[in-house]
Parts: structure tokens; C-alpha cells; sequence
């Protein structure tokens, strides 16, 4: 489907060269969100091929640990330590860990959606990374939320959110994973105050872009006084996928980045902890 | 340090377009194993950039459940459902499992190694994929074993084995792992039967390659009768990893993919369940 102005939409991003000039998915064909149709795409060619090209690998991951910060508050990770190389000549140990734990996937499924963690189509992974700095509204307000002006706003800098985008909010949060209490910024009514996306933003993204998934670095998608999981229910029930926690997007351009979503493959997995590889 | 004949190494790894043209990591410094030297590099330029060329994205993970085949022989992954859509509005689930279940990584520490799962450098956990096929040997003995001369072989039709690359032992052993008594293979003395890598390799690849890890379709690295871990002694305490239980490695070219192995970074781990992606 074509969105208006899709030709001058089109004519901008394959003119942003900047836009090529650090890391990036390029398809050859679907280059601009909603613009794609059967007709828009040329033959088979040598540029059907995708390039990822970067400099540095970004780990976008957090260290894992018993006393990592959690939704709930309370721990959701135990070592147990089964072998030992002084006792058994091998090292090994057995976790007993809650799906919804550190830098970790939320599939669909997690909100009833169709597909468990298993089952995300392994090309919806992988995509070009379009990074929000949210951390000036976060430093004023815990209780900041991205929007869709905030989309538009990179837009009008970077271009049109590519097809098959991943749309990060970079809030700064990942600063406090050292603070449980800091992270999780619970008020004495225990109610919890940190960023994340409106649920208007989830309106806009399957309306008008073709987004595979959302990336925050707090521990929710939606904010952290959301009454409702507002955001949660309209993007993970129309099947898209989120990751919670992320590590490090300050460390990433704003566009230009390929991220690479290592999921759990875990038969009925509602998430899972994930390795988040960033390419920029 | 340059091994004998590393100016014609280097002559033939430029040449070989053929490598180039289906998906690769290129970095335009180090191409040829063990040929890199200060004076080798290139001034910086745009070129120090690595691109990974592809048109497919390859699963190499098993979809993990309870019943998924084990090297022990017992079950080491249990799935408990915590929250339900129908009772509490979302599907959570909590898993108790042994780090050496499913596709799964071998940190240097499983062994004693220097690094847990958690401290292997990202940058290792990327790069160009070897494939090296055993099918025909494994159909014919399932003790068949991985030797330098099979790694000799795959360079004398693609060229030296290139900087930081990812050594794959292919034996199509992923099409029995819906029976988990084929794919253990155990004598009725208990002694199981699966190709590996020979300990040869070890010492091969560290004194003659540079290569950041490797990956089997089996079980262990070591071939399912050794009697003693020789592979992974040598492998893991010199600090290198190991991918074990792969899935589709037979559709990869031989050499060309990239592979992306995203680890768990849990503390101190010996090892985890991993999503193992490759571009092709």
C-alpha cells in the first residue's frame, strides 16, 4: 500500500546517502515503509541481496545476574551449580529462571499474540535500527513516553523508517542497572516510574510502518505507571515482538545500525532472555 | 606471525572472488590466517568497514522442548507455566534448565577455560562460516571424526580458512534430532555413537589457524565414544568455544555465510542455550 507522497518519500531515501554511509540493512526492493507493492519491485537482480556493513559490533545485552532488576521485584534467576572442575573435571550449572527476565525477548504469545518465541519468523530478527533519544524527557520526567511526534521528529531527519525497522527507545536507563531500586524507581505507593512507548505509537507503527519489533532499555514497554499495558496488548496481540532491558543504544547512531535479536527457540517460549547484537 | 607461503595465501584469498560473492565477513586487514602483522595493515580508510553480504537468514537452532535429546540421557529442561492469558491477562512461563541443553554453546569455562559465557568477547561470536562436510563418512561410520586433513581438504577448494572463522562440522546428524535414541546412538553398553571433532584439530587449528570458535550438529565436540573430552580439553582451556547441537547446517554453502552466535550473558555461565544465525 502506498501512503501519500510515497514517490517523494522514495526519491528522499534513496538520495540519503548518510543514511548508507555507517551500518545498514538495504534491500533492493521495499526500501520505504507502507510504499511497497508488486509492482514497485524490479526483477531478480545481484541487489536482491542484502549488505550489513559496520565497524563496530555493539552489544546491546546486559550481564545477567541472581540480583539483576526485575518487573516484579522480586528474583526471577537461581544458579544452581551442578558440576565442578575440581570435583568432576567439567564445570556446569542449572538455571531456574522466569521467561521475562534481563535483556530479554517479549513474543507475541507473552499477550496472548499468535506466535511464542519459537515461532517469530527468524527474517523479523534482523533489521535496520532506528534509535529515539528519549534521555533528555527522561532526565526531566521518569514518566516520559515516546510518541508518535517522536517518530515523525527522526523522520524528518533521518528519513522514512525503513521497511522491516526496529524502533529503539533510548531513555538512558540502562545507566541504573547497577541500582535495582534506581532501575525499577518504584514510588512508596510501590507504583513504578520509568519511560516507554505510548500506546499511540503502537496505532501509528501498524497503521502507517512496517515495524518487525520494538527495543526499550527500561523493563517495560510500556511506562512504568501504566496501569493498563496499553502498548503491550496493541503490539504483541497483532504479533509483533519487544525486547525489555536493552544495554548500550547510546553507543549507536541514531540510523544506520543492523541489530541481530538472538531469541530463545524454546518450544511455547512466551520471551526469553536474548542476546541483542547491534552491527554500526 | 606468517606462516610459509603467506605472500601467496594472500595472493590467493584477494583472488578468490568466488568467496566473495555469496554472503561474507571481509575485513580488508588480516584476511589470511595467521598472516596479520603490524605491517601488513593498510593505512585506515573506509575500507577498515566489514560487510556481510546475504540473501538468506539460516536458523542453525533446534527448537529446544523437554523432551529435546540430551548427552546425559535424562531430561534437563523443564517448562513451568506461571501466568495464563485466560486467568491473569498474560502467558508467563519459568524454565529450570541445565546450561548444556539444545543448541547450545560451550563457554572456555565448561572446561575451566578463562572466559564464562558471559565474557567472550561479542566480536568473536561473529564471523566468516567454514563448512565442512562428514555426511558421507558419518553414513558410512557413525564414529567418524573431524581431522586437519578434512579442514586441508575444504581450504584446497576455498582458500585458507580466514581470520576469526567459525569451524563447522556438518554430519546431517540435526535430521535424526526428533529421535532422541538415534541421535544419542547408545550402544547397549551405553557408549554413544556420533561424529566429533578428532583432538588433531585442536592442536591444528591453534598452532596453524586463527580461529574464534567452532560448531557440530551432534551431541559434544568430542565424537560420542571419546572416553576422555580430548577435543574440548584442548579446545576450551585455550580459551576458544564451542556451539554444540546445530541445526541446517546443509543449507549453507561451504563457504561464503556468516554466522551470528547469540550466546546467553548469564554470570559465570559454562555455557547455554544460544540462537545460532547464519547469513548466506
Amino acid at each position: 500500500m502506498c501512503v501519500p507522497a510515497c514517490h517523494e518519500q522514495i526519491v528522499r531515501a534513496i538520495s540519503r546517502r548518510s543514511f548508507l554511509r555507517n551500518a545498514s540493512v538495504v534491500a533492493a526492493t521495499g526500501l520505504v515503509a507502507g510504499c511497497a507493492s508488486p509492482t514497485d519491485r524490479p526483477a531478480e537482480t545481484e541487489s536482491e541481496g542484502r549488505t550489513i556493513r559496520y565497524s563496530r559490533v555493539v552489544d546491546l545485552t546486559h550481564t545477567l545476574h541472581e540480583d539483576f532488576p526485575t518487573y516484579f521485584g522480586a528474583r526471577q534467576l537461581t544458579i544452581a551449580n551442578k558440576f565442578t572442575a575440581e570435583k568432576d573435571g567439567f564445570n556446569l550449572n542449572e538455571w531456574t529462571i522466569n521467561e521475562h527476565t534481563g535483556t530479554h525477548l517479549d513474543s507475541p504469545f507473552h499477550f496472548n499474540g499468535e506466535n511464542s518465541a519459537d515461532r517469530i519468523p527468524i527474517e523479523s530478527l534482523v533489521g535496520p535500527l532506528a534509535v529515539i533519544d528519549l534521555r533528555a524527557r527522561a532526565a526531566e520526567s521518569a514518566d516520559a513516553q515516546l510518541t508518535p511526534d517522536d517518530i515523525r521528529a527522526w523522520e524528518s531527519q533521518h528519513g522514512p523508517l525503513p521497511q522491516g525497522a526496529i524502533v529503539a527507545l533510548n531513555s538512558g536507563w540502562d545507566a541504573r542497572v547497577m541500582d535495582s531500586a534506581g532501575f525499577r524507581n518504584a514510588d512508596p505507593a510501590g507504583t513504578m516510574h520509568f519511560p516507554g512507548f505510548h500506546v499511540e505509537v503502537a496505532d501509528f507503527l501498524l497503521a502507517e510502518r512496517n515495524v518487525s519489533g520494538v527495543i526499550v532499555d527500561t523493563l517495560s514497554l510500556d511506562y512504568g505507571m501504566s496501569p493498563d499495558f496499553a502498548f503491550h496488548f496493541k503490539w504483541l496481540t497483532s504479533n509483533h515482538w519487544g525486547i525489555e532491558g536493552a544495554a548500550n543504544l547510546s553507543q549507536l547512531p541514531a540510523s544506520g545500525a543492523t541489530v541481530v535479536v538472538g531469541g530463545p527457540k524454546i518450544q511455547g517460549a512466551t520471551g526469553g532472555p536474548s542476546r541483542v547484537i547491534a552491527f554500526a
